[in-house]
């Protein structure tokens, strides 16, 4: 082992370890937190209902199973490619110059492969599940909001043919996740010291879910969202999937990849505008919070 | 960047700088907050309901959502400003002399205006919701206590024309949260690390949510209750905004900021008497607990 | 304020402070433990019902008040007391010699006198709603189960004439409560550090709710049940309260006292016989757990 | 004490001093664990329903209850054997050579012992409660599947006659389970500190129940099932236990036991193959994870 290891350090000491970092967290996030949604819509007794069943005890089953999904993706990621998990994190410590624009690209493609591959262990575990459920509901795969709504998300019916209503949904819910971690990796704010980040980390997703949840699924993660909607879309709920359409909602696919995008940036540029020059000017440069990052 | 920096330092090292903190951070306070209230009652199946429709399952969400809105509201403005996001948090550190009088009412300020600001983005990323909850209802805005509930307080129906009873019961619970602030910091007694006492000083709030919320919304923050309920009232929900009447209730605004404050100081006090002496006669005034506040 | 203190310094160092840092954590114990029954009896909607209307999400709302409450109880007292706020931990800690049996009864007066105060403020708060939900029920208050359950425990009526049941309940309860609490404080074993063993503690006591909270209403603190009883003896409760009797329990009122006093003592030596020796035989006796208990 | 310690020290010192540990933890697992289940199936207000009431919010009732059950379990052995507490854990830590091969078969039986003995006081506690749940149904034991539920694992009745479906679970979930350990120990990644580790490994088993929990009752620990299923099996729920027969399953017990071993070994393996090798490329061979596995 040692020996193999001696041979591909080059590769793994570069982008390439990064890479499976990110696909391999990305896949414990999306097999953790698709597998909540479906023990709320397909697990518990009662499933099988043509509208999604989502009461405020399933809306906390899958608040903190996305949040500790998070938790457990950052854990696993953490050491080697600073766990982002999600190309709004990607982008966004880019855009701060925290990350290197180079390694963008690469980073969100591990990420969506992680997410892909993720959603079909989840379908492969649940797929008895899905078949029981869509059969008592009489529901053909590719009408079945309520099974496809496990993998990836769709707005809810009050926003009507409005595209700026969970587009803004996205953008505030992602600008809260990064703003929020970058006062949880600054060591001159109050940064969570015994490796707990992640966990706190996790938390925030955990908030998030419970305070803007269900405009739009939460998606808040480009990868987390298209993956597995690419997924479903192969495997046979057609274009509830791709281009994301069904009775109220149309050509949906692109909000959840471009609102958390922007998003993301606005959250950083909340923190980087706002926060870190007054800590910068009371606390000094020295202590950079650069640092932070790379071990987050 | 560093050299604009250094040209605002003096501005961000002084007041200016606080006040952007303690906006920011009671920003997210109220992004989050509010949010868990929105989701409890028109983000969930079954929205629309004349009645406020907490169940068990809901106030479950709306008090880790408010107890996790602090969590974060802390770690963003912590390092700063020592993150009071309350009015009545920053007058109890007035009276016991942790902080400076001459700083109290900007503090005030910049809680206020952050927390009616985060009231217009959580309206902002709601309106098609509560539309359509009070559309469903029949309700015309300023008769919806339903709409309303998500963003300030009123008192149960049970207490009848009391005023006592909501006052006292938000002394309690402000009561309760400064008693268990000055704990958490004191140094000398068990203060939590690893600066995870954000995380701990937001689990107070979750505990005061299970407990003293269902009396009066627990608002036990002035500022919390009352930017929401300004900007309410420019929203058109009018009277049951300010005074605050509706059927049941008369002019009750001033209950959720006297009886905070009134309670803030209270538990400052049971903890300076019955606590700070024995601490301080068993373990020395060497270690006062006077940094941990600066800290916090 | 420093010379008064100087004044008073010999009470304050003695078991005068200690005591009255039991009275407080274990007040704040009550007030928040017995504040969440009550959210969950009388506070949320739907309240009023002769039977108590404990549904698995109220359930969790008791569970985690109640092991938050103790989360803050410990943080209050912890620097001072040791934060003890039970009885059978004070017992249990006596009996393996990690405090004087001289301060036994001490401790257990002030826990007991803590308890009491704080149902009485409960119960101040708590008053509009009490008497709304007996008078929807038409319940006079000495008939009332439902109200009397927010301050002190009786069985589930499944164990009908049996008292061993009742008894082994609690016995098992706080067994596990002292068994783990031993764990919790032995730097040896895996003692959590950074001041977060009250939260961890804190989660013994939501673990327990969970678990084993249902037959008996968990009291697993005599002081915790026995204070509150007595307020509502006096309070109107009558004979529901003291003896601890109606329909199908009898002079239940020992069971909560006893039950917890053998429990504890028996998780304490399940601990020193099976963990304790082996500990000390792999790690040497040099770190005993004495000084652990000190700062606990 | 200290000289009777001395005396047994060999013993302590070697496999038995472990092996009391072992069985001391998981006995405390399946007491708070068996007993989250106990609480939600025959202890809340309307059990002695037939079906299994399994609604959401009983199961966050069971998920954090096994949950936590893991934290304390851990607390309580960590510090002697590693709590591993479950035979898939202590197998995928031999097959990693993390644990000797020769420990492996004595681990096994401790955990098991103290799975049966937790069953039997489990019951022994709630065997009111069960007799009147069974009753109120009219259901002789051996056809009374949902107080059997209580103890041991079975699968949805959507796998049908699949073996395969629940055998997938099951490595699915304990693969997700001994990943994350591998993860949450590796001192080289980002292994909480502090000795918080045990409360972040119940937080995955927290995830797994609220993720993958409902498929099969996720056993994802051979000694959790094997355990109480024998103990069922003598206390009359017979065939039902074993060999694991009921209406739409037949011969189940060995999927809790199969699944878990091989899952626990995938997940290590996953583990191995793509994070390790890539973190010691990256931080050097000096500080290998073993010595956490140690402490853990």
């Amino acid at each position: 082992m040692a020996e193999r290891t001696a041979v591909r350090r080059g590769y793994r000491e570069g982008i390439g370890g990064e890479m499976l970092a990110e696909f391999l967290g990305t896949f414990v996030l999306i097999l953790l937190g698709v597998g909540s949604v479906a023990v709320a819509v397909v697990g518990l007794p009662g499933s099988g209902r043509q509208t999604v069943p989502f009461g405020a005890a399933n809306w906390l089953i899958i608040s903190w199973g996305w949040g500790l999904a998070v938790v457990f993706g950052v854990y696993v990621a953490g050491g080697i490619s600073g766990a982002h998990l999600n190309p709004a994190v990607t982008l966004g410590f880019a855009v701060r110059k925290d990350f290197p624009w180079r390694k963008v690209l690469p980073y969100w493609l591990a990420q969506v492969v992680g997410a892909f591959v993720a959603a079909a262990l989840v379908y492969a575990t649940y797929r008895w599940a899905i078949e029981a459920a869509d059969g008592k509901a009489g529901l053909p795969r590719d009408k079945s909001l309520s099974t496809y709504s496990i993998f990836a998300t769709f707005p809810a019916e009050y926003f009507g043919d409005s595209w700026w209503g969970p587009l803004l949904d996205q953008i505030v819910g992602t600008g809260i996740l990064l703003l929020l971690i970058c006062a949880l990796i600054d060591l001159r704010n109050t940064a969570p010291m015994a490796n707990l980040h992640p966990f706190i980390i996790g938390l925030v997703v955990v908030a998030i879910g419970l305070t803007y949840g269900t405009n739009a699924g939460y998606a808040i993660n480009p990868a987390r969202d298209f993956g597995p909607r690419l997924f479903t879309f192969f495997e046979g709920w057609g274009s509830i999937a791709l281009p994301g359409s069904f009775q109220w909602f149309d050509h949906y696919w692109w909000i959840p990849i471009v609102g958390p995008l922007i998003g993301g940036v606005a959250g950083v540029l909340v923190y980087d505008l706002i926060i870190k020059p007054v800590i910068r000017a009371r606390k000094g440069e020295a202590a950079e919070e650069g640092p932070a990052v790379e071990e987050f």
